[in-house]
C-alpha cells in the first residue's frame, strides 16, 4: 500500500513544504521546498500565492493526506489572525481537492521525531536527514522546510502506531477494531 | 456601469452574506442569507463548507468585488486563530475566482451606514432596510447577515466617495490621479 503525505508549514513570510512517499515501511522524500512570500507586499497576494502553490503541489504529487504544522498560540492576536488566514488558505486548497488534513503542534512534531519536544530546528533537521537518508547540503538549503517535512514524517509515524496504542471508546469499540487480536480465527478483515 | 458587490461576514459559527447590485447610483439587494456552521462538529468540515458556499455564491452572482467584515482584534489568540482560518478560507474562495477583496472593520461599517461607529446591530439593520427599501420581515429573518450586507453597502459608499476625499501620497500622486482636474484640457483618460 502506497501513500503520499504532503507536509505544510504555512507561515506568513515563508511557507515550507515536504512530500513523502510511504510504501509499506519504506519512506522516501519526493519533494522539499520553500516559498518566499516576503516579496508580496499585499496581504491578499500572499494568500493567493499560498492557495495557488498548495493547489499546484497537490496537483503535482496527488497526496493522500496533508499534515500541517500548526502552532496553537502566539505572541498576539494580530499575528494569530494573520497566521490563521495563511493556515485557512492552505487548508482550503486541500479541502478543495478532497485531501484530508491533520494538524500537529510544533512540540508534538519535535517529540515524535527526536524524542524531545524542545529540540532545536537543527536537531529535527539532522534526525530527518538521517532517517530519510538525505544529502546534508540539500537539507541545509531548505532549513525553512524542516517543519513541513517534520509534519509529514510525524504523520507517517502516527499512521504506523500499533493499534494497541490507540484510544478506544469502550471494550466493544476495541473488539470491533481488533477482531483479529480478540478472535484470531475470525475471517472478518 | 453595473457592479455586483458581495459582502461576507465569515464567522466560525454563522456566516452571513449579502449581494448588492449597483447601477449608477441605484442600489438593489440581490441576495441575503446566513449559513449555519454549528451543525458541523469538525473544524475542517466547517472550513470546507465556507469554501464551497462562498465559491457557490460567487458562481451564482459573479460579483465584481468582495467586501468582508473583518474584526482586527478579539478576546484571545485561540479565537483569533479560528476566525483567521474562517476569513482565510472565504478569501481563498474569492482569490481563486479573481474577485478583489476589501476589508472593513466593524466600526467603519457602522460609521459609514449610521454615522455612529458604536451603533447597534438593530440600528444598522434598520438603516440598511430603509436605504435598500427592504421588507422588515425579510431583514428580520436574516439579522445575522446584517454585518455582511453592511460590508457590501459600506464598500458601495466607499466606491462613490468623491476623489478629493481620497488620500494622496504627494502632490505628484494627486496630479497623476486627477489629471483632468489639474489640467482640464488634458486628453489623458
Amino acid at each position: 500500500m502506497e501513500k503520499i503525505i504532503l507536509g505544510i508549514d504555512p507561515g506568513t513570510n515563508i511557507m515550507g513544504y515536504g512530500v513523502l512517499k510511504v510504501a509499506d515501511r519504506k519512506v522516501d522524500m519526493l519533494a522539499l521546498g520553500v516559498i518566499d512570500l516576503r516579496k508580496y507586499a499585499d496581504h491578499y497576494l500572499k494568500l493567493g500565492h499560498i492557495f495557488e502553490r498548495v493547489s499546484g503541489i497537490i496537483e503535482s504529487y496527488l497526496p493522500d493526506e496533508m499534515a500541517i504544522e500548526a502552532p496553537f498560540f502566539g505572541k498576539n492576536v494580530q499575528s494569530m489572525l494573520k497566521l490563521g488566514r495563511a493556515q485557512g488558505t492552505a487548508m482550503a486548497a486541500a479541502i478543495n481537492r478532497q485531501v484530508p488534513i491533520t494538524e500537529y503542534a510544533p512540540t508534538k512534531i519535535k517529540m515524535a521525531i527526536t524524542g524531545n519536544g524542545n529540540a532545536s530546528k537543527e536537531q529535527v533537521a539532522d534526525m530527518l536527514r538521517r532517517m530519510l537518508k538525505l544529502d546534508a547540503k540539500e537539507m541545509g538549503k531548505f532549513l525553512d522546510a524542516t517543519d513541513a517535512l517534520g509534519a509529514a514524517y510525524c504523520h507517517y509515524l502516527q499512521m504506523n502506531r500499533p493499534q494497541s496504542d490507540k484510544k478506544y471508546k469502550s471494550w466493544k469499540d476495541f473488539v470491533a477494531k481488533n477482531e483479529k487480536r480478540v478472535n484470531p480465527l475470525s475471517t472478518t478483515p
